[in-house]
Order: structure tokens, then C-alpha cells, then sequence
């Protein structure tokens, strides 16, 4: 299950000045909680879960009093690995955590998600305004 | 022929926000009504139809209270393997099927076919309002 | 020389919304009415004309009551082939030819030309004004 | 059905020399005889047939008194279109048909299938013995 | 735990000729069994196993008698998720167990891994013989 | 009418050395004596002669006595531009008009010509042998 | 240590335009104050530092009465060699430092940095206004 | 040194329409006044001048009564070969000299200069105003 | 100064089977003994070094008994950074280094080294013999 | 004119080893003796002397007692800037120059010439011989 208490947070070097951190992980996995699109009941059985999903998460944040710690976004974005969850859901629910936790002036995160069934999926989700 | 009623929704897992889904499918294909650009009357005849078109759609829309299941998508585009159909029609009708079942509040189809007489051809069409 | 009589059009299939339409055709040749930035007396008495040019012609336009026949349009360019003609005018005349024909809402021709002296050369044109 | 009766040759013009041909084909398409391994049986219902593949057809050979005629080849490979057959057995039906009619000094048939459950697959047959 | 019972075969449908097959699966994932070069003990707990690694399998084989199925090779390599195994162990493992299944001709496990403490590492295994 | 005479040598500044040189092209074009895979009758009547065919040709080789001159090389394949004739006399027909003229140790012609009908063809040929 | 002093200025060559200078320097390395998202006390207690962090940093501004000079910039950025300092406060602190010696109109700092932990990350940071 | 008088221009064969013209030029060399950021004063006594700088020129703009002949261009720009001349005044100082041969609606000159010293540079200036 | 020391070794898992192990580091840096070909003796004051030099080494081993333990090698290769050493030097003492502690049955060591005075260097070495 | 005495050498630091170097030169430019392919006589007039040819010489060898010093090698290369040459001898040149300096167990020297006319040019010449 996603744990959002592995986030982490450091004081902004530069809270005076809007600028930008990106930060893009191309290793983020989790479960589909139905199987997905190409699996069936048998694959399911076997593996006690959903099948697997792949992506990259990028995140891009304009921090305010705090910025995330590098290694604990690591550790938060594993918790997805076992845990079944659409892609929709996914990226709103990152999206949500880290702003719970940060509190940036503004934050988008992209989740792209490799082929399944021969289509690709891409969703992106922003909160907060960008400065002038 | 294609098959609108293929096309299945869930609900928004987050509908108090404005954020985008791309689904793109490189393997769309259906047949040209007239044997196309490329084809001869002899050709026609053994394929009893046209001659096949290829390309990728690309749908990109913002949801409001419905998203796409994917694999019904899928089905739905498969539906037009054998049907005859210009690049321009074929845009506009993904369009107007998705939107009459999934009511997003904005949505953009891009087709993007292969060279046929040394020329390609990008067909895109909107509807809807992004949000501010 | 160039023939736009071989242009034809059908009828817009969703005259009642706007949209995008790109065809390119990167087998577009013509040859230069000076012999060209590479050529000198002796080549062109060889040639009969000019030395050959190539490019590659994007037309982008958004319908209003027709569209462009993609086979005419093929033929129409290959009209090109043993005329003698600047860049800066082909890319306007291929532009004023089409509008003739086809009345777009809004139309753009890129001619986007090979390397000739060392340096490579684009041209673009536009007409019409684009939807809100 | 694949419809090798389709081939069609023409006479080499310099048997007299071993030299190679390459015909890429990047729009093979033919179903997948069980649906596939990303399709349940409620899919196959819907389409009467498997799960569509794609893939990439390389053709290489070394001609001897003939060559394939280019229209002909095409027509041969839209035959698959709408028939159920394995990857490992349409590569090596189609170097069977081609090697029947052409009768070639060497063949390679290259078979590039786009990714299915997340797995991508490339099937090589070859027959016949290149010269010194 | 890698689970060879798994792999599922099908007969060779032109077991008369040598040919290839190449299978690439780019969503391969296990767990690094101390953790791996990027991680501490205090980040291990909190996963109750080691980190996370990514790469693709590539195995390419010449098949005898039968060839891989796919979906069973999809669930094969799934079944390495949640298992600790260092890379070269675990390029030598695939190898071995498909060899034991299939007994091919000839088979060759690519395993391509991403970056870790900023160093990529390619492990390649053979077995068997290539035909004249 | 292709025009072998065009073609101008110049003595080897090294004979004593074998060494290569390769020449690529990648604006040849001619004319296809049918029309072509993509024509009909209609079409030709209107050009009078086939359909325009594009490719690139690279020619390799290793001189003996003489190196070709580079400008004749030019106006040599741009004698083509107007000339119905198939892709695999074409390059033989180039290997053998340059080894007429030039008597090379070792050459090699490759002709890689556009799409047609969805299928990209490539010609090789060869002629002379390579130094140890 | 960072060194400021080390940058250098020369004249505006013309000062009454708005113009733009990129300079981008992908050899920047610096080490991580704590070790990094990658290392443990043993291998820093070796490296008597850090951990080593390498990147891309991309300064582009609009000048005003000064411009930086090319060598200078070189051995600024050399000077965090072996310097420990966190990403976030690299950026600004290379914005700040040139800023403090060019007066720029306008200025941006990327520093795109190495996949450390599976996680890639880019920090950009402006100054100044654009003109109209 | 630099030749304006090089610069020859034709009328814009279509005056009444606002459109882009675009050359590129990857062959620009000149040299560095001071022998530059990676030579010492030995290497400048043997050059009797300064280290070789390399880039590509991008000349952007929308003609008004005339356009630049190419040919001009190409002689123009090889007049600064043996040039010394910083980058910054080298871009302002070509804008200027076609800005006052040509007197265009709008132009963007940008230069991209290779890797010298790990760092490369580009000088981007405009003038002239965009149609609406 | 490189510290060979650094390196570790572990059982070969599978020394029955010859087979390769890749890894590869884009990250390597280190010094010019003499300041290097952009430098001169001001900046070198500066430094109170070298230059320094950047590139990427590539390391393709089959092992014997033993392989390299990851993170040791990462260490050794850091061990490198404030160190002076050519090209050509560092490649044969990375080959000699790793040979003397793992004693595989054959080794490449490829380095590939970034521009310098416009110039690019890589450097490869092997020893051992490749099994039949 | 070409200074091979500006090519100086220092000792192999590893004469006991055949291993290879390779120096990557892309900013090789000279000066065509007729004024080249692309160029008429008012132009050369201009110039007093031919057009400027551009490319990239690649030096792969295998060091006997001596290596190439990197600085020395780019002096020599621009020795040839104000040079009217052919292609063909300026790479037999470089590779009788280099050889009569370095005596290398083997050496390759490849020139990769910028389009004229429509035709980019390789040239590949090598002396020695290759260990086993």
C-alpha cells in the first residue's frame, strides 16, 4: 500500500525566488487491481494479485517553504510495487500526498505508462498556480 | 463497421479536478472505401473492400464525470478493421462517438496515417473548452 | 509547369467544426530556373534547364467546404517536376493554388528545402486566419 | 487465407551476377488464431476471429532467373489480413510460398512483432546458400 | 520465487529448419538480495526485502523440437518480482530453466539493467550450437 | 537516357594503396516504365511517362588506376531524372556504366529507394574483389 | 570551495540590443554533502567527502552592460569540483554568484542532473525581466 | 575580413504576404581574436592568427521589397574564415550587415557555436517586429 | 591516487559457462597530468592540479571464479577523481588493476573520453583469450 | 600547406600491449584546389582560392613505441585550413604524414566529407597490420 509517511521534506534553500525542481523516476510499478487489460483469471490466481503495470513518474514542483528529500520520494514510490491501483488513481493520489505533505506554490505530476493491449497511457494532474 | 456500443466508461476517481489522459493506439487500421490512393480495380477485386489504411490515434481529453476503460477502447478501435472509411470521416467520427458516450470536458483526436502516394496525412480535431 | 487545374476537392465530411488536416510530401522536386547555386553553363547546356531541386512540402489547413483529394494533390506536385522555379515562389504559388481550389479557413505551406551551397533552406507561408 | 497463387515474378535482368533485394514491409497484419495473449474469449466473440497482430515483414534474397514483382508481393501480404496464424509459422509460410514461386539463390524473411503482454518478438528464417 | 513450471512449449511448426526467434521483455523486475549498491539497512526494513532492480530480457533461440509459449514466458518472468537475485545469477537461472524446458538448439539470456551507483551492467549467457 | 559518357575519372593519387571511397546520393530519382505500384492509367497519360521514383544511391569502391569525378558523378545520376526504368536494372546498370569507365579494384552499389505500396525495397550489388 | 572571483566580464559588444547568450556546460560534478541517496558512511569515510554528483548546468541570459567571459565561466564551475553542496542550492547559488558580477537583464540556471537512487532531477532558477 | 558588399538581394516575389524564410548554414567558421579559450600563445605564433572557431548560422526572417540571394550568402558568410571575432560580435554584427542590405520586416540570427573548453555556446538577436 | 584496493570480488555463481558481464560508468572523471590540451599554467595554478578530464569506461569481462562486486568497482573508478593520469594510461592501468584481483578468463576496457581542443579520444584494451 | 613536423609523439605507457586509439576530429576543414563542385570562377576570384571543404577525420591505431601527442595532432589538422586539396589525398596525405611520425603497428584513417552537390564523400584508407 502506498505509505506517504516515508515522504520527507528539507527547508528550501531559496524561499525568496519561484523556481523549479523536476524530479523523473522511468522505474515507478504497481498492480492492476482487475488484472488489467491483457490478463485473465488464470495469470491472477498466480499471482495473488493484479498484473503488473510500468511508467515513469515525473514530478515538477516550485517549492514554497520546503522541498522532498530525494531519497524518500525513492522509498514513497516503491510502496506502489505491490499494490493495485489504476493509473488515473495513481497519479491523482501521488499528486495529493506530496502536496499534503510539501505544500508547494504550485506542482504537476505526469505518469506515463508503457503499452498494454497496444495502447499507450498518459496522465497528468497539476495543483496550485505558477507565479507571474 | 464500427462499434460505439463497444465503448465502456468508469467513474472519475477524481472529478474536482482538471487534469488530462492521453491514450495513443499505433495500430489502427481499416480499409480505404474507394481501394485508395495506391490501389487498381483488379486489386479490389481480390480483396473484396479497399485497400488497408494504417496509422496511430491519439486521444487526449480531460474528464469530467467518466474515463475510458481501456480495454474497451481497444475493442473499439478494432472495430474498424474492416470498414471503409476516408482519413477525415474516421477523425471526426472517433470524436463524435467518444464524446456522445463519455461526455469529457475536452477532448482532441489526432489521426496520424501512413504515406500512401509518397504523402502522409495528419488529420486532428477538438472539442470542448480546456479549463482556465 | 506547375498544372493546379489537376487539383480536385470533395466535400468537407464535418463542415461544422473546426479542424486540422496535414499532408507532406517529402518527395517534392522541381529544378532551379538559374541552374542553381551549384550548377554552371556547361552542366545546364547538358540538362536543358535547370539543376534539380528537392524538398519535402507540408500543407496544413482547417476545411471549410471541401477538402483536398490526397491522389490529385500527389499529381499536382509531381506537375512541378521539370519547372524552373525559385523556392520563395513555389511555396507562395503552391499556397495561392490550393486557396483558389479549395477556400480553406486557414491554410500554411512549408517548403522545407535540401542543402544547396552548404546551406539549407525553408520557406513558409500562410493565409486565412485561424478559429478562437 | 494466405494466397501465395497472388506472387507474382518477373525475369531477373543480370542473372549473371549474385546481388541482393531487401523489401521491407512495416504494415503486415493477421490475427492471432487463440485471440492472443492479450484478449479473453468475450473479445474474440466480438470480432469473429483472434486478436489482431502487427509487425514488420523483411524480405531478403538473392534473385536467380526471377525477381518478385512489387504489386504483387503487396497483395500476398494483405492476405494475412484477416487469417489466424502463429508468428513462428507465418514467418516461415511466408518464405515457403515465396521460395516455391521465386525459386531464389538465398532467402532471409525477418518477422518484427510489435509487443504483446509486454513482450516483443522477432522471428528469422532463412534457405538456400549465399554465394562466395 | 522464479517458478520454471511456468514455461509452457508448443511443437516447432518447421522443425526441419534452423531459424531464430528473439523474444524482449523490457519490464523485467526482481529484488536486489542485500539491498543493492543503493541502498541501507534502514531502507530494507521498511521493504522487508531488498531494492527494487529493472531491466529487459532479451533471449534470442534456434528451437528444436518446440518453441516458447508466450503468454507462459510473460508469467515466467513475472515470478521474479518479489525475488532477491543478483544479476549474473539470475541471467544464468532464465537460461538454464528455459533450456531445460525447451531444449532449443541453441539459446542466448540478455539480461540489460539500469543504472545503479551510476554504473549499467549487461550480462550475456549462451548454450548449445549455432548450425553451420 | 542515363549518360555513362557523362562520367569523368581522374588518376588515383595513391595506387599504390588499396583504400575505399564511398559516394552517396540521396536525391536520385526516376521515372518507373509502368507507372509504377501506385499509378494507374489515367495518372500516366497526364505525365507522360511512369510515376517519379526516389532513392538514395551510395557507391562504394576501391580504385585502381582512376577515382571518379565527383561533379560528373552528379550530372551522371541526374541523367535518370527523366527515365522509365525498374530499381534492380537501375543499380545494375550504375555498377556496370561506372565499372566501364573507372575499372575499379573492388564496387559495391546499393540502391535504397522510397516506400511504394507500403514496401521499401533496397538493391546491392557487387563487382571486382576486395584486397585481403 | 565555490569561487565567485574567478568569473570575469568584458564590454557588451552591443549594448543597445536585447540579445540572448546560452552557455552549457555538461561536465559539472560536485560531491553530495551527506554522501548521497547512494552511498554509506564506509565509502565516505574512504572519499573523506561526499559522494560524487555529475550533471549539466545551462546558463542563458540577456545581457546589459556586461557579458561573461568563456574561460572564466569554465573555471568557476571547475571550483565545485570537490565541493559539497545539495542541488537545489547549486543552482541558485550559480544564479546568484553570476548575477552579482554581470547585472544581467535577464538570466536562467538549469542544472540537469544524473539519475542518482533511479530518480533523475532537474532544478532551473531565474532572474530578471524579459524585454517586450 | 567580414564583406557586406558580398550580399546581393532579389525582389520578394510576393511582397503582399507576410512569410518566413529560413537558412541554415553548419559550415561557419571564423577565428578567435585571442586564440581563445583553449590555445596558448605558441599555437597562435604557428596560426599567425587565432584558434578556429566552428558553429552553425541561422538566419530567420520575413522579406519586405527584397530577399537574400543564397549564393551571396554562402560568399558572405565564408568571408569571415579568417576572421578573428568574439560570438557575441560576430551574430550582432551579421543581423547588422543583412538588416542593412535587405531592410527585412522581421529577422532572428542565431548562432551555435561548438564545445570549447566543455562549454557551448548560443547567441540568439532579433530585429524587426512580427505581423500580428 | 587509484586505489586498486578498493576493488571486491565474489564467487562466479555459474563457472562452468563462459559468459560476459558489461558494466559500464558514464561518470568517470580524473585529471591532466599537465593541465591538458585547453589549459594553461593560470589556470592550473588555480586548480593546484590538472584539468580535468571526463568520459565513460566501459568494462566486458568473461568471468573465471570470480566476479566484480559492484559497488567496489564504483568505488575504485571514483578513486581516479583528483588524480593526474593520461588517456592511454589510465585504460592500461584499469585493465592491469582489475586483472590482477579477478583473474577473468578474458577483458576489455574501453574509455571514451569527452572533447578536447575539438578533439575526441577513446582508448581500448583487452587481454585473455575469448573461449572457441 | 599541410606541417606534419608540427606532430609530436611521447612514449607508448604500454608497448607491451596491442590496444587501440582513436582521435575524432569533426571541425577538419580545407580548401577545394579547383574551387570545388559547387563554385564558379567569379566566386574563387573572391576567395583567391578554392571553396572550403568541411568534414570529420577519424584516427584509429595501434601504438608500437610511440602514441600521438592530442595537442600537436589538432595543430596539424589545421594546418590544412588555408589548404587547396583533394579528398581522396588528404586522407592518404594524413595517413602517410601520421605514419612517417608514429611508425604504429596498424593505422586507419577515415575523412567524412560534407555534402557537395548532392554527394557526401567517405574516404578510407589504412597501412599495418592487425595483431591476431
Amino acid at each position: 500500500m502506498p505509505q506517504p509517511e516515508l515522504l520527507e521534506i528539507f527547508p528550501n534553500p531559496h524561499p525568496g525566488r519561484d523556481y523549479e525542481i523536476r524530479m523523473t523516476c522511468p522505474e515507478f510499478t504497481s498492480l492492476c487491481p482487475l488484472g488489467g487489460i491483457e490478463s485473465d483469471a488464470t495469470e491472477l490466481a498466480l499471482l495473488k494479485g493484479g498484473a503488473p503495470d510500468f511508467g515513469t513518474i515525473e514530478i515538477t514542483y516550485v517549492p514554497d517553504q520546503s522541498c522532498i528529500e530525494l531519497k524518500s520520494l525513492k522509498l514513497y514510490l516503491w510502496s506502489y510495487r505491490n499494490d493495485g491501483i489504476f493509473y488515473e488513481r495513481a497519479v491523482n493520489r501521488i499528486l495529493d500526498d506530496i502536496t499534503a505533505r510539501l505544500a508547494p506554490r504550485w506542482i504537476e505530476v505526469v505518469g506515463d505508462f508503457n503499452v498494454r493491449g497496444g495502447i499507450k497511457s498518459v496522465v497528468t494532474a497539476r495543483a496550485g498556480t505558477k507565479g507571474p
